[in-house]
């Protein structure tokens, strides 16, 4: 055979399958929900959460090379690469498109080019408006943690601080990072509104607190009740979790103390 | 001369050749066996020894600029580059196609471009089944290594149990990374059956043990047997070298004691 | 749908984009000045303050995936992707045309590539001379930094020494990196002049003093008077905070050396 | 004006330009020599100490955006690109072209893109042989440092043998890094012969001693005279301030003896 001659790339950068079940569905009013993995994973809970809560139903899978050169197994050892996912479901009077999945470009470029490539999707299938979720980390437990926004149009404002979002002048201050923030500027481009909902999170742990305030405040926006029970049950869970901690560690040093003594 | 004008890029970012002893080779149910660098060295162990015990037959090469930037010099000073290679054995009533080499990509996307060529050439030669090998590194020494096994279909999984293929609801927890967890989730694209082997180990060290353990593992499964002495007597080696360490530290530890004593 | 078929990357590396208030202005012998982020900030706060005090227009924004994946938030919760962005103003006999931002590249390459862009926005735009300013850090505070030069072509030398500029045989020894660095390159390529700045900075502070004296440089360079009046406020302010730094770690010291005693 | 739609990459990846004094020159047997910045700096010493003693006209520059991001000053101020150059020397009966410069790249595949680009120029200007030069870092200083060897055709060796460079089964051990090494790969593949000469230096100093050894091999190989006197001198130099340093070195472990006793 000797060379083979020219290589030619067979695996696209970016790839979008949609589900046959997907084809020729006619869509209402779409609202698409960006819950992918980031700080606290808050974003990612209240998707996730909402996904499963409403049942809504798988339409397609994003694969890239931008994604970390990883298969992910499942219980019974079943092998899939890293991907993204859409999910779909029809509320009253309007669709909801959640955009889920594993991981987050691991390149720079990749970020802007998998954000621009998911505005896309949403300007294919008319989205009237994005919803990007996300945790805002502060680097100490939050008792009470806010909803704070963002807007890729002044006007859109007022209707998000009426469901009680937390506009703070001073954050965050570093600017949003990966999609929940580029998906606001590179949908603006193509003239879809777009708001950005961080829950206030600690950072270090997994956050369905931060989760449950994030999701009520999202259901309030688009409503779509969606019964929190589970999210809260968890967030009660995960409250007792801290607690001992932070009573074991004040015995700790309690138990430090009499010792000194 | 002047400007000599548009540069144009000569080398390929991926290139297959050949070796003309290849061509117009007839195969005969095909299957590939990947063996690249990785965790424990295992799965390059297993298919080295494999190709050194059947007496394989070299096929072909493959460059990458996704290789590291070297060359590798032999005992006489002659420099090659980096590469990965192909070997052709026939087997009766099949034929096996190994994959083994230097190096895997130095870039996230180089390993999607890499595996996915792998993947092809898969194809092309209309392999039956890859299997790819690794290692799972679990921190510690281990005395008795399973084999953990991954598919990217289920009905797969039950061929791999009655061959002592181990499957871990929890492991390997963070998925199977590079080529050995690319290709299965990349072949599932093109319909072709993959499976990974992974020999436990430690992690720390090369370890001819797990790997003794996988190719009778594997040996089974393709139902082609390579005599396992050579590799079993440098795992009695490596465990003999391993129980030096181990006493030697435990001395040490003695001699300590007594000299606090 | 299935496979939605090849993927085509809709975002551009680097877009520009003018504003329509910039149609078919015509400019009058255009000079190109670039104050983008760099060490102590020196180049960004002599750009952004002349682009305040003169009341330039904003005519244009560039974006790129080479810079951060983020979003910044402006005080109202509205976000915008990160960018650089040109400004006009129409001196008397000359037009300028600064080049201010956000960011700079985050990769090496990415650097060429938007150094070049901006050469190729002067050569469109037919800038007579391109001025990049930046600070150069000598690891110290400086008393009275000295505004350091470089040129593209040898013979634009003697206007800067004229204008205070000096030229020092060893610095900055390891060159000039970035895009105040690159334009000068690149633009040589293309036939433009183009000089550098560098005010001496400590390079671990923003350095409103040493961007005043670039500022004077540059303003007699190209005959348009700014006010320093408030960059020369705010310098003094930084000064006092610096005082104050100094004093109290010398007070931290005599008090350290009043507790041995 | 709006958008101003497509982006266009103006700058080349990797541009070669020649100058006009370099055109339509017949070439007789030319021989290729590399000596780009590398471990000790040995084969640029090597190389730019030939160009210089031999009076060599450069004849073409390289500009890539592989290399650092940054213009390089001349004592003067007047700032240029980061380059390569080639430079043209007529010996008896065959002439030279060096490869030197200022950099190597940043990136692991502008690495391969480069190197392959230096051996597309060698293949358009019918080099019959390329010799690339370098050091071989071993960790601690060296008293008599060896030249080592390493070819692309087994047939260079006994010619290399005789000029006195030595082939060690063992080093370099971990193959050779970057241009001097990849060339010898990809030059194999066009079929030109290649050697690399690699003088054995600590690592951690640039050394004169060790690029002398280096010349004295490689004049002998070319068989093109170069008076080595003032490397030489600056090797005495060199081997004088590390005495010094190793002398005080001492001096201080004494006293600290004295001072303790």
């Amino acid at each position: 055979m000797g060379n083979t001659g020219g290589w030619q790339k067979m695996i696209e950068e970016i790839s979008i399958r949609y589900l046959d079940c997907f084809r020729d569905k006619h869509l209402v009013d779409p609202i698409m929900i960006e819950g992918l993995p980031g700080i606290g994973q808050v974003g990612k809970l209240v998707a996730e959460y909402m996904i499963h809560m409403l049942g809504a139903e798988k339409i397609g899978e994003i694969h890239s090379i931008y994604f970390p050169p990883q298969v992910i197994l499942d219980e019974n050892g079943l092998a899939r690469l890293a991907r993204n996912e859409l999910y779909f479901y029809r509320a009253s009077g309007k669709d909801l498109i959640f955009l889920v999945g594993d991981h987050q470009s691991t390149s720079n470029e990749g970020h802007y080019l998998l954000a621009d490539q998911y505005c896309e999707i949403a300007e294919e299938l008319k989205v009237l408006r994005i919803y990007t979720l996300g945790g805002f980390g502060v680097g100490h437990l939050v008792n009470e943690p806010r909803v704070l926004g963002a807007v890729n149009r002044a006007e859109l404002r007022p209707e998000l601080e009426e469901a009680g979002v937390t506009f703070d002048r001073n954050e965050p201050g570093g600017g949003i990072i990966g999609a929940a923030g580029l998906m606001l500027g590179l949908s603006a481009q193509r003239g879809i509104d777009a708001a950005c909902l961080m829950g206030e999170t600690s950072g270090y742990l997994v956050d369905p607190m931060s989760a449950a305030n994030v999701l009520a405040t999202l259901a309030k926006l688009i409503n779509v009740p969606v019964d929190p029970t589970k999210l809260n049950d968890r967030a009660s869970e995960m409250e007792k979790v801290i607690e001992g901690l932070v009573e074991g560690n004040k015995m700790q040093k309690d138990e430090e103390l009499s010792y000194i003594g």
